[in-house]
């Protein structure tokens, strides 16, 4: 496994120019399109579909698509998206009834699964599919709700959720998500996590090459705690 | 008022240059864009949100566009919609628990508003709210739903929508959406629309331009009803 | 078209001998199994799903199935009922949020279409799918609640719905749920009914065969008016 | 009946003195308590429940209570306002799945029943509840956002309305409710209500006896059209 | 306490001969009924309601009925199946808002009260209402969905289970449900159950008695760890 | 931080003359107005708003109000509240999918911010939010349901609860609702709360003062364990 993945957020891309966009970013050194979706109702936001995947499919990305399904109930999309092209698909555990048969329900679709902890949200989620999860996402800051910083708390949540990881033996991701910047990835990097959603740090930087470099720098640094 | 307005759905549209594509069908002779926001709960799909709105903006897009509201409840997005950028706000009854405020909601933000007519809706929903609409939308085919024909009954309905419209005096548009081609425009206009949605039938032509003059020409030819 | 039919509610049937009690009211000259299906949402009782009904088919049940789903949402539960053998399919149109798709759906899967109208629900909502339905079931009680009478003002309701149909031209069943019996059964046809749910007439009574021969007579003596 | 019912909203009362405010309304002139009740679900505001109202009736408060139900679902909340003290129960048609059976219950606990009209709302929800109903109530602002005008629309349906009860030979009651001040009143009964609910023109009046006389000397010149 | 109890599942059942079916499976030995309740919200199927429960004990079955509710929301059901008949009822807890009074309300009733976890849900439920129930049931596939196969990862949540009822010393059942035959049940006591659900095991055996007595030899070599 | 703070729950106060009971009832020496806000969708009861807590301030009440919303969603009552005069507001968390932002909403708008947890609620929630609250509120009867006693085991549950608070570090109150009375204060604060809420047992007593001087003197001989 690679030790680390940089994964942008798409929602900080110009979704006037998306294909352009995505490819820009993978150039210049990205391993996993993040892709957020919204629905108005699991959160106050709505942004973008299954269309918009396959679009960026049929554009010629190639590299994995990462989407995180901000909305409730969560069954009936993931077949939609593994069919335009998903990746990975995670959901949040307080936005399906049957989290076990959701996590089925998107591997037998081909994809990877994962389960989204919003700031708030116990572990205690994760108890008994383990065995069933090839990620895990911690959210840094409340999904849905703009201008928010990196919250604090997460370090000490991702310290416990890597050792719950390691602890199974199994190769789970851990993906953080919200706040992420070159000043603190090292620190997160040092508290668990092995993928990192960065939206606005990437895409408003004036030169996304550079931007990522500097993360990679910061990460060959790192030694997990 | 302009007799005819062509509106192509940017749901057929490559959602990897999006921009690109909406400049393109404009300087094609198009003269509103059509923008279909579905929230996979009013109607089994996700589409696009007010982010992608105000992508095209920001790109430069100066033509109308115009929010085809397939969510529910309302209200919540349509000051989102609003700021970013949308022209014309319109919305199905059904998904209002307060019609009369909803559409007041839109035009205290600054837009035209209307209400959208699934195929089985009744007319009733106009009987109180006439002088507060600035457009009405008959959907000919079940919005949310693929490969789907121009149900034929609707041109019954458009004809009892136009003699509301006319018999109130008001400047009203009369907007139709689902299956509408170079085909079967003229019948559609002569039943009383003025204004079309149109989304593979201009998209997916190999040159916009031809198909959006033949489509001015069948117009051309129509003696409204 | 058989001028008219007969069609016991198994709500009112033995639910521990199913199979005996549908086989004794056909031999008895029934000519459809009507079959209510509630869901503890649209209406405040659960009673039997699609197993029940596959059950009936795998007892060797040949008749015609008349699935009255009461029911919110409809759409899922559509496919499963058509693969356990239904063959008619009605929803309360105030259900479905996509009336004319649901219609679709249920022909889509070789089944008759129908909408049920609540005892106080606007005929309105035939205004633009009287081409689509095969048959109109008026409610002459409310659905889901115990001992109620038939409600009077139904008869009006009869008599305009008859007219709507009669104006069509099209082979349209009006059916009527809520109420019925030997008592009343002339006087419902005469208003234009041609198909007549009952339960308790029917299954409490001592002899299935005679109670159903009287309703024959009363019938036969009807002259729709 | 009598031929004209005042009834002040205790919505702009002092809700830190209400069985004093109550007490001077009625005192003043005032016929009958209008009790507004929201449930943030129906109405994005959240009010009084069925312990304000009884209350009121254990303070001594005998007039008639009318309470006017701006929630969704309906059911549950009718026996306990109706043990609570209230006289009449209205509630809105969008929010029952079964209103004719509402409108039973209402009844079968000893209250008066009605309906209420959103602006929008269009009347055909009374073309089979009329011989039902006790009241019809026209809403002439959008029930839970605050500050509003009379919409001038109303009064075309208030017009509609009283032509039905007149029709139907029945003695239901015509109310309003919604921006009704001494200025408006007159041309509000003139065109058909008969029952005026009134909250900020009564309680941030001054003096609430001159208010009402001078309401019930504009009512005195109106021949109802 | 009776140390092992098998409850057949009548979903396996011939629903068309129920009363018959489940005579003759305790007349082959089985202890329990197990009544599986799915309303279409709660899991993506509807079964049977409280009718067909009723109908059971009219027919003269006397054996305990163990009522598993698959439905949401849960109390308005809870007077109906205990009216019906039911022995025992349980629930999901992510299906009520208050668990603490669920419990007491099927108590009230005169029925044991029971929590169902789904595969993923941790059982931190359980830490403030041990006192309050007489069974656990952990589901060993997600209820709702057909074809499934024992998740072995319950096996050590029977354990965990197992251990807070001994240690609590409380006389509470431990009831597993989900792809339990005659080949696991040994291991499955050995992990800490006590009760077993069995559906296609049972039922679509050729002769009951046989695999019954299967089940029961199976059990009596186990040493609950 | 005061030692401990006496709340009474004005759900028990004569609501025709809020304002002089609850002017009463400070005087006679409480600390805190408790102002318990049902919806009658998280509990079977609807009882105040943001009207009501507003006319208290306009009363001249300026005691800390203590909003207990037993509502669900939460969000859009915040800003109501905070505005009406609130001081404190408390939520339950299975009422907000987004329990960090909720608390951080609440806080912005200058109240202090609380979780509530229901009886069998586990505190699981509190996991990565302790930094966040400014108080936690164990419910002792299951709120929205009349005639209830305190529930034992919340002893135990307030002896963790409080074990979690010491060992933050953190200046957090610990509040308890339901069944508190004069015969149990004392054990109850030994248990570790430290703010009390008491409805009938104060307003119901012949003299506030004399009940409330009772509570205090009990809680004077407490060492909280």
């Amino acid at each position: 496994m690679q030790p680390y993945l940089i994964a942008p957020s798409i929602l900080s891309a110009d979704f006037a120019r998306l294909g352009e966009e995505v490819s820009a970013v993978l150039r210049a050194g990205a391993d996993v399109v993040h892709f957020d979706v919204m629905d108005n109702h699991y959160v106050p936001n709505l942004t973008i579909g299954p269309m918009v995947c396959q679009a960026l499919r049929n554009y010629g990305i190639s590299a994995p698509i990462d989407v995180h399904l901000m909305v409730e109930p969560v069954d009936s999309l993931v077949p939609q998206f593994a069919q335009a092209g998903a990746s990975m698909i995670t959901f949040h555990p307080e936005a399906s009834r049957h989290i076990d048969r959701t996590l089925q329900l998107i591997k037998s679709h081909g994809c990877q699964a994962g389960l989204v902890f919003n700031p708030a949200t116990p572990l205690s989620y994760l108890d008994y599919v383990l065995d069933k999860v090839d990620m895990v996402l911690l959210m840094s800051v409340n999904p849905g709700f703009g201008g928010q910083k990196f919250i604090p708390a997460t370090l000490n949540k991702l310290s416990q959720a890597r050792r719950l990881i390691d602890q199974s033996g199994l190769p789970i991701r851990l993906e953080i998500d919200g706040g992420v910047t070159v000043d603190n990835i090292a620190e997160i990097a040092a508290a668990g996590a092995d993928m990192f959603v960065a939206g606005s740090a990437i895409f408003n930087a004036p030169d996304y090459n550079a931007v990522i470099k500097q993360m990679r720098q910061q990460l060959a640094n790192t030694t997990a705690g």
